[in-house]
């Protein structure tokens, strides 16, 4: 029996954590499997004490079956075999925010990605807020200047979880006016697709590789594949860099994306599309 | 003899005025016509007593023909017959910054703003920085937020000089994180360029509606003409609003953007495509 992947679902940040309108948290809990969920959170990213704990009351909140926060602070403390075995049996991992350099530090080879992406591969549901959702995929934003236009040397990438290769994250995104620096990254190698991630907002992306949007704002789908030309490899260092023919969507709630066919949807053209095809039986 | 229009150059603001380093400001006068240049100030849009005094030691710095400032500060000084004299023998006419209300509600619909329009027709080149660019086409962003995902009603329109029906200009663009308030105003018709001019930078938008980038950081182009979907006309006020299929090019010094054509080029591309050329005879 072939096993789907998990979805993968970065958020951008400062996402809702009251109970009753923490829709992205709520949803992630219900993929996961509700009432039988059992949720790893993993605080690494973060160098406040409280933050594991404060999203297992969360979690406890939503009635999960099990919460447990692991916190991991050394690569040693990725081999502890009791903590390996709640991410053997979790149904959904957290990855909090903080500073993504600490998870790819700490966490970048150990058994605990490892098993990471072996379960998420096989149907293990991976969120990461802020930090968390720099390290999903297998390019992460370092760092970069924000609030400027794109520029050679502006970004700094380095590996990543490696849950996918095929999307390039950057969250807060317009709070922090990042779009100059996700487009300068997506100029090194116009192949992956740049998700800009709003705060309070989410990108579900599922096993299908299509991804939705979830949140109070929007995220900022950039397609780089038609690019005709980019000036990255030629510019000064720290110079402007053109960028001819970048194609960009902005999603709302309940928006897609589909990774394969690079087509976006806003949900009420595929409520159009619906009606449509209701009309036509 | 039919005539030529003149250049209708919006520049980002915050334009640099070292005589030497003044690329724009120097670009501008000679366009004008350099050493025979007559250029007339207008600084209506702002509220500082010494704004035309410092345009006109700029110019005159240049060693222009001929600069005056004309304080137009009521709608009866665009009344005022010497001073229309001025406009009537300028060859280049610069509008500074500050409000651009202060343009429209004090210039809108006087003799001045009908001779700045009949004159541009006729081949007189018109300037305008911060404000004043923001005035020079037939639509003006008034205000709106900024560093904020689209959202309906997040930006206010208002007629402005009316020299091009074809642009929308938001300035001090990356700066400021005007993106989406850009994005919002095309979603409303997508017939229009949307033109967003960092600091330092200006488009140079010829007779033949060609515009060519000068300037120490970029122009970001919006073309919304092919847009597939926005939701802008079911939005909530001040709901994120979804954008699905806009094109955009980020152009600096020396890249182009053709208005009819909508075809974007940066400057190496010209010299790749003039190399070429040259191969093959």
């Amino acid at each position: 029996m072939t096993k789907q992947r998990g979805f993968i679902v970065p958020i951008g940040g400062a996402e809702e954590k009251e109970i009753r309108d923490a829709k992205i948290l709520r949803k992630f809990a219900d993929i996961a499997g509700g009432r039988d969920a059992r949720i790893v959170v993993i605080p690494t990213a973060s160098q406040l004490e409280d933050t594991g704990r404060r999203y297992e009351k969360f979690f406890e909140g939503l009635r999960v079956r099990e919460v447990r926060a692991l916190r991991i602070e050394t690569r040693s403390d990725c081999e502890r075999e009791d903590w390996l075995d709640h991410l053997r049996t979790a149904t959904g991992v957290f990855l909090t925010g903080g500073d993504q350099l600490r998870l790819s530090t700490t966490l970048g080879g150990t058994p605990v990605t490892n098993l990471l992406r072996q379960r998420n591969a096989e149907g293990l549901h991976i969120a990461g807020t802020s930090a968390g959702a720099a390290f999903v995929a297998e390019h992460m934003i370092v760092s970069g200047d924000s609030g400027r236009t794109p520029r050679a040397d502006m970004v700094q990438l380095s590996p990543g979880l490696g849950l996918t290769n095929k999307i390039l994250v950057d969250q807060h995104f317009r709070q922090r006016g990042r779009l100059g620096r996700l487009m300068a990254a997506l100029s090194y190698n116009p192949r992956l697709i740049g998700i800009g991630l709003d705060e309070d907002t989410a990108a579900f992306l599922g096993p299908d590789d299509v991804l939705e949007v979830s949140g109070s704002s929007a995220v900022t789908i950039l397609d780089a594949s038609g690019l005709e030309y980019s000036s990255m490899h030629s510019a000064d260092k720290n110079g402007p860099v053109s960028v001819i023919g970048m194609r960009m969507h902005v999603l709302v709630e309940g928006g897609t994306f589909d990774l394969e066919t690079r087509q976006a949807r806003a949900v009420e053209q595929a409520e159009l599309a619906g009606e449509a095809a209701k009309g036509d039986s």
